[in-house]
């Protein structure tokens, strides 16, 4: 049986793939490596810029997007400037922290900057970041009022500023000690969930509804979002490899500073003690996890997560979305929900 | 005596820098460092992130902005906004451009990265990015009509996308041989002259005048910032270094492809071969200098700044513009036409 998630999908991400391909310049089929180190990242081009079916990433946040202006009673496709532009700008950012965190490879290829070069990659993020506003002000052209592509434009930039805030925040705790897990969440906050957040609001927005309403949408995405990141951190040491796909513990022998850690190193001398070490031993993962273990790390994490989702679900009642893209909303949040990858 | 543009530029710069301020967290004396790294770059902050009276350049581009806006018959406090969104355009741009031109100082004092490291820098960058876009939509708050918000938020970032196609353009010209002078004119025209002509136009469109008048603003802008530009290069060569504060042929010794260069190499076999050296004798400047003249490019270079400057002169007879910013605007114009350094 397919589901009503599935069956949205398939009419979404033709029409959002063809949105965003107008804004990147790449439905003339253009040469210029300009715009094809974009479409190489985009995953619309191979190594040599010539036209490819790369790995795309999962497109989660537009389609929440899309999916929230219609269960709001808008018409999904006036909306479709508003997810382009949300994962332009996603896709913005992972250029940039690929070049900040120094990482050689994303979705399985080499990253922008280990092609071109960081000032080459830096300069391609920036031109992302100013066509991901051109991408949102297309609204304008979809008859969305002035006054409202006024407000998502506002919206979407006060989100950027979230979001750098948090990736500030992030590359900060690397050379911290006695992180607190409130600094911790306020990070994931900027980093993460706020984009969820801005994707399921300005759905909302394009439907037309009014600033309350728009709010109930904005933080089932801000729960859901921040439930998503603290699952992430618990399958990021707990996970299963076979499906995760990724070793177990990965974050531990990163000494990531997740949620889980964090709340060990609060409560454990002995943790504490294993991370000041410079050096890891062979032991280290196994001694960090029975430590962290000990704390109930792995409870606590659970509990948040827990009492995130439960705030999501309560916020998506509340906002009563209209059928059918209802039923793929409570699908949509029930998989990013009960993931164990 | 004092002249028009002093007197009223007396009552824009701070005016500008307290708009500024408002939008880039500093009215609030905010200790925040994610700020604070802002406040550095705009000369508003030591490197201990203290206040401090710093250089924060000449706010060329928001002075020409107010002044187009009360030249086209609007009240320059309402085009506030946009001045403060194309100063704070243009030092992001600063800040990216100096990590990818590995440049160690500005305006006198370490860059951003050179203090905070490539990684902060690049997403503080980010962050003033959408922190210029935030400032623009204020203009929303001074009763600009929300389709003229959108139309100006649309302009700033097509404008964006040519700052970065521009830069994108100039460090491809590092590495590349055969360097057209089209290439290069498109290059500046994107990287410099854009910026500038949105300065005016953005002034003009508050103003409220249609789009047929806003485009002679722009292209006097336009033209005015590729006059400005081609001579920045002649004085690169031929400047008099006790009035430009730099030594002489600074451009020669660091190999840069302005245009008097692209024309040499283009007529000059001679200069060809000196440049594909690797190692630059002593003689090396002296023997380029030679050549160049040679070839007339200092004359060819001053005809074309010639022929901006008469086209940006020709725009702004064109734009009929109001006093007392006529008189200012002409000021200006010719403080940045005559200019020897």
């Amino acid at each position: 049986m397919t589901s009503k998630i599935e069956t949205l999908s398939a009419a979404f991400l033709p029409a959002l793939e063809e949105e965003m391909r107008a804004v990147l310049g790449a439905s003339a089929g253009s040469a210029d490596p300009f715009y094809g180190m974009m479409h190489y990242h985009m995953g619309w081009a191979d190594e040599q810029l010539q036209p490819a079916d790369g790995n795309s990433g999962k497109r989660i946040r537009p389609v929440l997007c899309l999916l929230a202006c219609a269960a709001a009673g808008g018409d999904w496709q006036q909306a479709l400037p508003a997810a382009a532009a949300i994962e332009i700008l996603h896709n913005f950012s992972l250029v940039h922290d690929d070049i900040e965190d120094n990482s050689p490879t994303r979705r399985g290829r080499p990253t922008l900057w280990t092609l071109y070069g960081q000032p080459q990659a830096i300069n391609t993020g920036d031109a992302m970041f100013a066509l991901a506003h051109l991408a949102l002000a297309r609204l304008a052209d979809r008859s969305v009022p002035p006054p409202v592509v006024v407000h998502a434009l506002r919206r979407f930039d006060e989100t950027c500023v979230e979001l750098t805030r948090g990736q500030y925040a992030d590359m900060g705790f690397e050379t911290r000690d006695g992180v607190a897990v409130a600094d911790y969440l306020a990070m994931i906050t900027g980093k993460t969930a706020m984009l969820v957040s801005l994707a399921a609001e300005l759905g909302a927005l394009v439907a037309g509804v009014d600033a309350t309403r728009a709010r109930v949408f904005a933080d089932f995405g801000l729960n859901l979002g921040l439930a998503f990141q603290v699952q992430d951190d618990i399958l990021g040491i707990w996970g299963d490899e076979r499906i995760t796909g990724k070793s177990a513990a990965t974050d531990i022998i990163t000494r990531k500073k997740t949620l889980p850690v964090l709340f060990g190193l609060s409560r454990s001398q002995g943790l504490r003690e294993l991370y000041d070490k410079s050096e890891a031993g062979e032991d280290f993962v196994r001694t960090a996890v029975f430590l962290l273990d000990q704390t109930g790390a792995q409870e606590y994490a659970a509990g948040e997560a827990a009492r995130y989702s439960k705030a999501a679900i309560d916020n998506l009642e509340a906002a009563e979305p209209l059928e059918p893209a209802a039923t793929a909303l409570w699908q949509l949040t029930d998989m990013l929900l009960r993931r164990d990858s």
